[in-house]
């Protein structure tokens, strides 16, 4: 009888076609057009869990996009890890720049480029296959496994939390497994053990009632793109402080331990900014690069729009401007309380010849998993049986509010076992998920359920 | 044997439709798709002229969009009328803010509404009409007119100005008539002795190279989208002052007289707050609305973009984010020397961490006729035979740069008779034109081409 790790190599191509089966499907969740395929990514995983025979597999409807719930627990003594992921993607605009078309995966030098090839569907998929490799060779899980892969993710998972508190005993677990992060370096495993948190934003400046000739009214009739960009740039000052009043009052600062552990961690700033093509760093004063990326809140407009974009040169007035603002956020800093003072500043600063509308996406908060927990212990074996390396703990500058929801509702920790590269362009075009970090991801999950029972010990 | 009053009243709906099928040709000049429209409008034009059986009538190619001349001459003791206009226009968007199609002329309320109803096609073809009038029922002319009719006004005529140049002796003329501005209010005849000049431009920040996720990188790599904000917030200051250096230098200082002309016309300000919906007007500290409008220089963002702007939550640093921003001009100041101000400022603000592009789209000098000249005396008669009220003199803030190159090239006046509104929507969705003033340009047009002589002695 084969093992695991043969049954992965035997099936290398199979498991790839079935992923590029997975990321033909547009499952964009930001674009309300795009219902149909989140409804078929969500039941291309179903079916993919049902050829399995594991004791349960279910699609629970949301007042959004679905919930897909498996569950196969065949041992009352052993740890029940909770695999969570989603298949939802983020759009793949601006379409032009990718290479080649986002939701046609394409291998081109070892890596597989399409939209949610990395950011997760690649990533989610990988604990699929390791389950299966298991049942297929052993006969029988080593732990109890259960699956809950959402739709939602890219939209802060509006109904995810409410779901997670509705089903508490049947989503009961001793850990959550997520990859949905990047490994520090290729070659590199890496399990991040903090995240940072999000409030994300979106203000609207309005002037009059509709686009004004700016020859006739320009000077006379205040400008909501003007107003806009005056708003964005009160929001942090020239060292990168961000100037919303209390902002700061809740965060935990990094202790000597923090910065030394980041000092630790192997970065080149010089290749950083060339890969970057970027002529300097930049940010809050007194912090290092990765500090800054990781360990310290931080505010970035993520879009921006008013006026006249095309061609030429039109003269025009804009009725009104539009931006989009997020923050990054650290412990213990609250995302409500923070929407909350970031509208409270902006309305402060707003001048009154114009009406400021503020409104909050989704948010959440940052989170730290505890360093001695016996699962990250067990999921760093199995990362460094497979990759024969070290593996590195991080923090990372990303969020996955998920994780400190799954704490307070479940009380338990998270595993972020990441088989992703900074280089894999997510959220960006040409998205991107090495083929040998798939087939390695698949490998390490499957070590790590088998490995588990060891530690739990 | 009618008179051409009689004649324009006869021919009323045919006229109309004439203009109508003007109308119809989207020949917007920003958008270098729209060649073959931009070559039917002239082309129409062109006709229009052929028709009435004149010296000369010759389409002009030039290395944009072809230049309309027609000559008539019969009177070597006469003064000489160069009536320009422009048959380009601009673009539709917002597109959506439309009621009815920009390009399907309709009549509302007696209202045209369409795309260049006003701006210029609507009030152009009133000289067009009008001169048909005179030859049909006098057999001929008072006066000798000539026309040139562009198609690059809103791009701001960069083949005009050398083809005036090249063909001096051919546009030879004592004065310029244009219509391509507003009357102060409804039935209340205006003719503008001043415009403002204009400096459009463009500029680009540029980060990284390639959109990040703002979870990954945000505070560690400056964002575009941010310093675009910043740089364009330092712009002006809180009192509407524009911050670059060198700005004013060449302002010539509203006089005591001009800012009495500006208290004496009729404006009411709550009328205007409530007209475009603004809680205040707002503008350079010191002036009156009507004089910030239109004798002071300010600066506008005119449109504005970076990341992402569609539905939903998109967490990107986006990788660059771009601007177009103009300064509307007072006498003596030098488009030229403005752009390369605001260029030297811009760069000397921008951070060292991003690249900063400045390009200068169009540009033209402001302009302000002698309130004595004989020409704009019989213009005012003209207008207050056929609306029975006396004219107003006013400077108005917009630009047609054409005005200064006219003086300066050919040595003439011009003479501003608009038959618009200010309420015609140029450049903004739903832009119209008063049918009533459609004809009583006509009528006052025709008017003027007769009473010229007695005005020349």
């Amino acid at each position: 009888m084969s093992t695991p790790q043969d049954y992965i190599d035997e099936h290398k191509d199979h498991f790839l076609e079935e992923l590029f089966d997975l990321l033909r499907i547009p499952s964009i969740s930001t674009d309300s057009t795009k219902k149909e395929d989140i409804k078929s990514a969500a039941g291309f995983l179903a079916d993919q869990l049902k050829k399995m025979e594991l004791d349960t597999v279910k699609v629970f409807e949301t007042p959004g996009n679905p919930i897909v719930f498996a569950e196969h627990a065949p041992h009352e003594d052993q740890p029940t890890v909770l695999v969570y992921g989603h298949y939802d993607v983020q759009p793949p605009d601006p379409e032009e720049l990718w290479d080649t078309p986002p939701f046609e995966p394409t291998i081109k030098d070892g890596l597989i480029y399409a939209r949610g090839a990395s950011d997760d569907k690649g990533q989610a998929f990988t604990h699929v296959k390791a389950v299966e490799s298991l049942l297929k060779t052993k006969g029988e899980l080593p732990v109890n496994v259960k699956f809950i892969l959402e739709g939602e993710e890219e939209i802060g998972s509006p109904n995810l939390v409410p779901f997670i508190e509705e089903h508490k005993d049947m989503l009961a677990c001793d850990m959550v497994l997520i990859s949905d992060t990047a490994m520090f370096a290729e070659d590199q495993p890496s399990i991040t053990y903090g995240l940072r948190g999000l409030a994300y934003m979106e203000m609207e400046v309005v002037g009059p009632n509709r686009d004004l000739h700016s020859g006739v009214y320009g000077g006379a009739v205040e400008n909501p793109a003007n107003v806009l960009c005056e708003i964005i740039a009160k929001l942090k000052d020239e060292d990168g402080v961000i100037q919303i009043p209390g902002f700061y009052d809740k965060v935990v600062p990094l202790t000597e331990a923090d910065r030394e552990a980041f000092a630790a961690l192997p970065f080149d700033e010089e290749e950083y900014k060339e890969t970057l093509d970027i002529k300097a760093v930049h940010g809050e004063k007194g912090y290092s690069t990765l500090e800054r990326a990781a360990g310290r809140p931080t505010l970035d407009v993520n879009g921006l729009w008013g006026g006249y974009q095309g061609e030429g040169a039109k003269t025009v007035l804009p009725s009104k401007a539009n931006a989009k603002v997020s923050m990054r956020l650290v412990p213990d800093q609250d995302p409500k309380e923070i929407a909350k003072l970031f509208k409270d500043y902006v309305l402060s600063i707003a001048p009154d010849t114009v009406t400021v509308k503020v409104t909050e996406h989704h948010g959440g908060y940052a989170a730290v998993t505890d360093l001695e927990f016996y699962g990250l212990k067990a999921g760093a074996k199995a990362f460094e049986e497979v990759y024969e390396k070290e593996v590195l703990f991080s923090r990372e500058g990303g969020s996955i509010p998920i994780v400190a929801d799954f704490k307070r509702v479940l009380g338990v920790e998270s595993i972020l076992m990441g088989f992703g590269l900074t280089s894999n362009a997510i959220h960006s075009p040409n998205e991107n998920f090495s083929v040998k970090d798939f087939y390695r991801g698949i490998k390490t999950s499957a070590r790590f359920f088998e490995l588990l029972p060891d530690f739990a010990e």
